[in-house]
């Protein structure tokens, strides 16, 4: 056994005898530790810094004497006066090992460290950006061995960092020159590391030194909306988030009205991808400005999007996206440049599309199973992005199927008599007493229920407005559960329901929710139409979890994820009385939030996931439920609420849905939408 | 031995045995042979046409009897029928083998076709251009199997034609669906085949069959003038030469002044960019037109240049290549898009850059010794290519060594009192009577000499205005042959030489070639500042030449090429009296044209050239004449004409120098240079 000291690092707790005089960056990269480093080794950038610690190690059966470093050197104390550092931190590059010693590598001094995520059951994201920084020194030229500077660089890059076969883009190497004299011939380089095929690649180059950080930028591309996290590269924090309206919706609300605006207008499809673009060069400087940071930082780009609006982004026509076999373009990954896209962000900035499942099934829900990993899930799990169209995963580790379903707008509170987004003054909670059958409400702005007090001061400046998605789903369950609608869809009237906030309505009925008439405010109702809409609607949501279930062979699933904005603040058990989603036990319906932009977060932030979910969407079975023929019964049983014919067993061992029928005729209302069908585009 | 059929194909000699009824084609290509097919062998192409012999062959010992290719199928009847087919020929993927049989694949069957070169000493260049189209059956989408067209494009490229890996063109996207849908599944695809590291690109696509063929265009982008070749990238055929004057010019004559202009003026580089890239496409356009074609088939595009103009092509300040250690950006070869260039060609079209050798001896070196092959002689040749700036190459098969020298424009007829560029009215071909020391010239747009018949008529329309490059080599040097010059440079008075022709000038005297004054045109002299300005333009190619000499170890070389413009004009006998190159015999001086444009061309039709040119380059051995002592020493010699200490015996034995001395001190005359020092920059 050697007489060389031996170093053990915490937390990974590796090992090795290095001879005394070693530092410890060379011991950690020998042992293959993760521990930072910019500048190669130079005491300049500090990212290597280690704890030593003294004492008795029981654990690792080594005792660490005082002296187990080296003294501090110039470089170190230098760097300690002029900048500081924490009280026990050394310098990894500067400190030598003397004897044995344990030393822990701090969080921030490892390349690979985990960003945290508030979500208790989401996995951390682990760092492994894209875009690395290194300081390098460059051999000057020479008349005598006349290379040019780029290759004298790419050489420093090669034998300084071990990186090979670098590229550079023709736009940086109008920098390089002056760089180089600048910093005397040290530099510090942002290079793409490239994945698969690609050569890394200079991206930007700073003379001497460069102290700052880059930032990469997420973006959720909706159709309605598009919202962006900016993230420092280096650490993996989200230093802004923005969003803002996808100012295509000028040229149709959804995404259907915008594939026919392509189909009706020459050019149109154009003029959208123009329009988009100009829309995410104006999130970039809003969301720069709110950063307090240069634009042109900025260096990575990962988007995430509907297969409609990834045509539109990269130029291409949506055309085929709107007509069966809804073929797309391209479905893989791709890999661009920001300028090709003509998007203002560093001018070598790159661009990461995920890949599209398929024609009706996008990049957004490839993001999704990325953050909810439903491939990598013990228990069945099925997983739903409710949106305009929702898209659906189900499984676990052994398989994984996903398909979308047309669940149109209902949800987001269009086609909804008092429907509006969710916005300060939108009703978004409500029960309804199935005694007195009065309701009472909660409003977005505001804590205080409707028939608490405070209320009235409480929405003085927001008012009442409208209903937002969830309020609908709530205010219909209830009205289910209160005896006031019966499973067809039908609202029963005043007599029939002994309540007089039944009104007639047409042929039908609505359920007065809300009279604000007498201070000027609108009367809010919920129609029967307004029925119809929610039951079409989540009628294709559950047919379309329904059918996977069909291909994998099950009649329930072990939980429940909703994603997207509105399956945040959706109510589990509102939405199993509606019959959105199958029977499962409340606690195990859960919302992601909006995992398609975690989704397209983690890929940012970590290049291997995007070789991973590149593997996985090509290993998920893609089902196209306009070809089903059973998607049409579901769909139809579907419409019933909760469901024409399946049982579920737990929601009605926790509430009671009275049997009520409101049908004068007594056979299949014309609300109960059994016959209609319901297709695409 | 199987008794299956024999075939042997002709010219390769390459034979094999295949069962009864295999197409020629897949013999073909089993076999390893050189025949071209675009269609993949569905009958479309015809590019696969072969001449079966019949017959008895001793060489080959195959007697061919009628009947040994099977009848005529319908695909060949229908193509013969419909387009026409040369007698005896037949289509090698319809045609079968049925017994023994020689096969003969004529040249524009080919894929590596020799395209021939006028020049004997020229090797041929075979053809294996960048662009390569392919016609393939795509899959059609299938919901059931949701991948993007291009996914399945790029598989049956893969299956149809074993070429992996392609990638497409953002810009390309857009145009693959109509495309496809359009040829009912069927496409021709442009595909640039890549080298290196480069994956194989789609560029374009056609719907079903498309017969016309694509272009590449090779770029001699000099500091004067620009001239381009258009090249079918089938055939290798130029099919239009054009040039016009580089628009930069407005800068500064020469190289440094457009280095100065960008060092004297913020912007300046980028303004020259600009203005080169706007003349380019102002060539493009002309030459587009010229050739009758879309200038969107040009789909490749080579380039040659001297450092500064690649610099400022690829939009590069050249400030540091003005100035010790001349410090190129980048060395090593580019391959680029056209658009990224602003260079209006295909949208996804390449460009290729040759390396450059060092920081000045340019990418046009590299054609040149791409073009005249130094590294493959068996005997010591010196390439010298003649311009603004010389540059010059010595070797042989075991090394090669580069370096450039400044000449400045005096040869090209800059800085001359009479001198002009090669234009009709310019004298070109001069000779004086050693007993008379009376001239006679011809004039460019004459084929008359001046003291014959017909003379005045024939320059009726030009007049005569002025002396170009070869035709101030030839004045000087016939009238050092004349003895009105003395060897330090010095020009007789008409008291010394006898002739009324030698008039004073200032402290100097002139020789008068032409007095057109009573006909209202100029008054021709040769003066000594331009003898001077030659006296220093050749010595620094002289100097240069024979640095490179001393490098080897060689007091002689056993050839001279004379590249450039220039080069192709000048007489051998005459550039060697002025000592402009090495003592050699006259027949082992030729002239190869624009070599820098011949290089471009090969680069452009064969890929292969593309890496071998790099492997020369990177193993050129580089000499800067700045920093070698001897180079002063040699340019202070050379200064005299021929040469202060060399001896030109070959030289000598062809003609006589008169041993005159027209310096009235005896000594070295001022116009000796002897003490002068050159610098650059």
């Amino acid at each position: 056994m050697s007489n060389d000291p031996l170093v053990v690092f915490t937390p990974s707790g590796k090992r090795g005898r290095f001879p005394a005089g070693t530092p410890v960056l060379t011991a950690a990269r020998q042992l293959g530790v993760d521990l930072d480093s910019v500048c190669g080794g130079r005491g300049i950038c500090s990212k290597c810094q280690i704890t030593p610690s003294y004492g008795e190690f029981a654990k690792h059966g080594v005792t660490v004497q005082d002296g187990a470093l080296s003294e501090w050197n110039k470089v170190e104390q230098r760097y300690k006066d002029k900048r500081g550092l924490i009280d026990g931190r050394r310098l990894g590059c500067q400190a030598k090992i003397e004897t044995d010693v344990v030393i822990d590598v701090p969080p921030e001094s490892q390349v690979h460290k985990q960003v945290v995520r508030k979500r208790a059951e989401a996995r951390d994201i682990v760092m492994n950006p894209s875009i690395r920084l290194v300081y390098v020194d460059v051999e000057e030229p020479d008349m005598h061995k006349p290379t040019g500077d780029l290759e004298r660089l790419c050489e420093a890059l090669e034998t300084q960092w071990d990186i090979k076969g670098v590229k550079s883009d023709l736009h940086i190497l109008r920098s390089l020159q002056p760089a180089l004299r600048k910093g005397a011939w040290k530099v510090t380089v942002a290079l793409h590391l490239g994945a698969g095929e690609l050569a890394p690649r200079i991206m930007h180059i700073w003379p001497g030194y460069y102290e700052g950080t880059v930032y990469g930028i997420a973006i959720d591309l909706g159709s309605t909306t598009i919202a962006a996290h900016l993230c420092d590269l280096k650490s993996g924090e989200v230093v802004a988030s923005s969003g803002i309206m996808n100012p295509q919706i000028r040229f149709g609300e959804d995404l259907m009205s915008r594939v026919s605006y392509s189909m009706m207008n020459k050019g149109g499809d154009l003029e959208m991808t123009r329009t988009v673009r100009e829309g995410l060069n104006t999130l970039f400087s809003q969301i720069a400005t709110e950063a307090e940071i240069d634009q042109t930082l900025i260096m990575d780009a990962v988007f995430v999007c509907n297969p409609v609006m990834h045509h539109l982004l990269i130029g291409i026509d949506p055309f085929e996206l709107g007509q069966a076999p809804f073929a797309l373009a391209t479905a893989n990954s791709l890999a661009l440049d920001a300028r090709d896209l003509d998007l203002n962000l560093h001018p070598a900035a790159r661009i990461y599309l995920l890949p599209c499942i398929a024609g009706h099934v996008g990049a957004d829900a490839a993001a999704v199973a990325l953050s909810e990993a439903p491939d990598k899930s013990e228990d069945l799990v099925l997983v739903v992005d409710v949106g305009t169209n929702a898209e659906i995963l189900l499984g676990n580790k052994d398989r994984v199927l996903a398909c979308s379903s047309p669940t149109g707008p209902a949800f987001e509170g269009a086609q909804i008599s008092s429907g509006q987004r969710a916005a300060p003054g939108a009703i978004e909670r409500v029960e309804i007493n199935p005694e007195t059958k009065e309701p009472r409400f909660r409003v977005i702005g505001s804590d205080i229920w409707s028939d608490e007090q405070g209320f009235a001061e409480s929405i003085a400046t927001t008012g009442i407005s409208g209903i937002c998605g969830s309020g609908i789903i709530e205010v219909i369950a209830e009205m289910r559960l209160a005896g006031l609608l019966d499973a067809s869809g039908l609202i029963g009237s005043a007599e029939q329901t002994g309540s007089a906030r039944c009104v007639p309505e047409g042929r039908t009925h609505a359920y007065l929710l809300w009279d604000g008439t007498a201070e000027g405010g609108p009367r809010i109702t919920v129609t029967n139409p307004d029925i119809r809409a929610i039951q079409m609607a989540k009628a294709a949501l559950y047919s379309g979890a329904r059918l996977l279930m069909d291909k994998i062979g099950v009649d329930t699933v072990d939980r429940v994820v909703l994603a997207g904005a509105f399956g945040a603040h959706i109510s589990a058990k509102h939405a199993m009385v509606l019959g959105m989603i199958p029977d499962c036990p409340l606690e195990k319906v859960t919302s992601a939030g909006n995992a398609a932009g975690t989704g397209a977060r983690i890929a940012l932030l970590n290049t291997d996931a995007r070789r991973e979910i590149e593997q996985t969407v090509r290993e998920i079975e893609k089902i196209e439920t306009a070809v089903e023929p059973r998607f049409q019964e579901h769909f139809v049983n579907a419409s019933a609420i909760p469901n024409a014919i399946e049982p579920f067993p737990i929601l009605k061992s926790i509430v009671t849905l009275p049997d009520v029928s409101f049908n004068a005729g007594g056979g299949d209302g014309e609300a109960g939408g059994g016959r209609r069908r319901r297709r695409r585009g």
